[in-house]
């Protein structure tokens, strides 16, 4: 099902798009050490993605298998499963039609999540990317006290990056763990939120499209399925979900390094992080997330974005979101109904 | 001439502004007292108005008449003058027909601009509004040195706002010094700056809309005229420019305060700035300026707006100004043409 866009025509988000690349270009900077809080607060205010070098701030663990191991024991954490690598990702089911597909979330140990992701003979792909606020949800910095799967290597991970907190005036909203490999990759998508993402571990490649080039990884609708585990045979398939579950808005470009995958409005940028580098991932832009090198370890920081002043006005303009903003035009149609 | 907008309808005008108000409302903060530079970074980020109390930078100057006549001497200083008031303002001609308006420039003293601003009987009303950098332009910033008619006075104005020009990494490209009474009121526009405004005698007045707001101002393309004086009776007259002085494009709006003169879309904020108040006025926020209390004195400094990241594109698209970014489908037409 497509989305019209409900205020911009194809030429005016063409206009929109090539008026903001002949400004900004595919330029990112990297710093070499972590910004000041004012710096990083103009940094956000052109809302363009940064690298970041030494500025990891994971302390007291060298994040390899054996730390790991040890540091969780048998505590189980929720993995993501999938037969090829792509959860959350556009997937044609066996009845022929596209379906957005979640993954089978299982519980394992990081033990078995480890040995997973180094067997590479295996025909499931496992990837911890629960993204629910992992290491520290919104609740450790309103009330002091949360717990989460992943409670161990939390002397490893501060709850806040200092420049950004300072930058922004509040804490994160979530801070995650990201434990992968090759095998993965993640779908192109926007958040709304500011992202600091370290890699620890490993490597990562971005392919970055700014808010204006939105257009480009067409959005539609997309009915919604899980990966199910079946009880007989164990194996996983495609189950749609029933009519109750409401169609997911995603991106139809489910892989935007393939030739003729993008339109020529389009100016992807590609970034990797090595372990210590860390990605200013600004508030709307849209990301596909590959991975290498062996088992690759992330951590990211979520911060809420500015809602006071134009910036979502412009990402939902943009996206092509209508919001319920009641107009007098509106309600005098309201009332003549 | 109606300008049409290349890219909006007037039903997304509509969904944008009221999108935007439902967001932000008509808040204007007020500060104690100055901002940090990362206070102020953050403020300057949402880009809405902000009212300052006790940040006036003026030092060493009670901005008399007596100790402004005895600095500036017989120095001579260029004042605008009309015979109403209304300067760069939309302004019927005696052919019927409606004219962006220049006033007429005259260089005359400190003593005689003051003795004219308190003299209620006067037909011709006067305002010290050069805004060319009349106490420091760029030059003074980038070379160090420049001469403006109002040296004798610089001595009391800062060149930089310490607190803005830290937040933005750079000097102001203007600082302007402002002399005026009640009779003087500015026109609604909008300026490609960010603007710190501060009165230190009288009291100014703004009516502000937020660039989501401009449609409501109604921008037209006008022909340009200059009131002149007559070398025979000495009377300023409304002058029609030749053909070859192009249109200049300005709100058709000429007194937002009058009823029925904004749309019901209009949210229109009115702050009122006493000696001692400095109000941060974001880039391209329309403003309607008048003035109370007598002489009324004020200073700004202007500072380029960031051209990194979106904003610039955002305010293009508001106002409707067509850029000219070649699109490859331009390219094509053309060389199809």
């Amino acid at each position: 099902m497509a989305i019209p866009h409900p205020h911009l025509s194809a030429k005016s988000l063409r206009w929109i798009s090539d008026q903001y690349f002949g400004m900004n270009g595919t330029f990112v900077e990297t710093l070499g050490a972590p910004p000041t809080p004012l710096e990083f607060s103009r940094l956000a205010h052109v809302s363009r993605p940064v690298i970041i070098k030494g500025a990891s701030s994971s302390t007291g663990a060298d994040w390899t298998n054996e730390y790991l191991t040890q540091a969780m024991g048998q505590q189980r954490v929720s993995v993501s499963v999938t037969p090829n690598g792509r959860a959350d990702s556009i997937t044609r089911g066996s009845d022929g039609k596209l379906y957005f597909t979640e993954p089978c979330t299982e519980q394992i140990t990081m033990s078995e999540l480890l040995g997973s992701l180094n067997d590479e003979a295996n025909q499931e792909v496992m990837y911890l990317q629960s993204q629910n606020g992992n290491l520290y949800t919104n609740d450790f910095f309103t009330t002091g006290t949360s717990s989460t799967e992943f409670e161990p290597l939390r002397k490893n991970v501060p709850s806040e990056v200092s420049w950004c907190s300072r930058a922004f005036g509040r804490p994160p909203d979530a801070v995650n763990l990201w434990i992968g490999n090759h095998k993965s990759h993640t779908s192109i998508h926007s958040d709304p939120y500011e992202n600091i993402y370290t890699v620890v571990r490993g490597a990562k490649h971005f392919l970055l499209l700014p808010p204006t080039e939105g257009w480009c990884v067409q959005e539609h609708l997309h009915p919604h399925a899980t990966y199910e585990r079946s009880p007989e045979d164990g194996r996983l398939s495609l189950a749609p979900s029933n009519e109750s579950v409401p169609p997911v808005r995603w991106a139809s470009v489910t892989d935007p390094h393939l030739p003729d995958s993008l339109p020529d409005g389009a100016h992807p940028i590609e970034v990797t992080l090595h372990a210590g580098d860390t990605l200013y991932l600004p508030v709307g832009w849209w990301h596909h997330v590959r991975q290498s090198h062996g088992v690759t370890i992330a951590l990211n920081w979520w911060y809420d974005a500015e809602m006071a002043g134009g910036s979502w006005t412009w990402l939902s303009l943009l996206r092509g979101i209508e919001d319920e903003v009641a107009t007098e035009e509106d309600d005098v149609n309201t009332t003549a109904a």
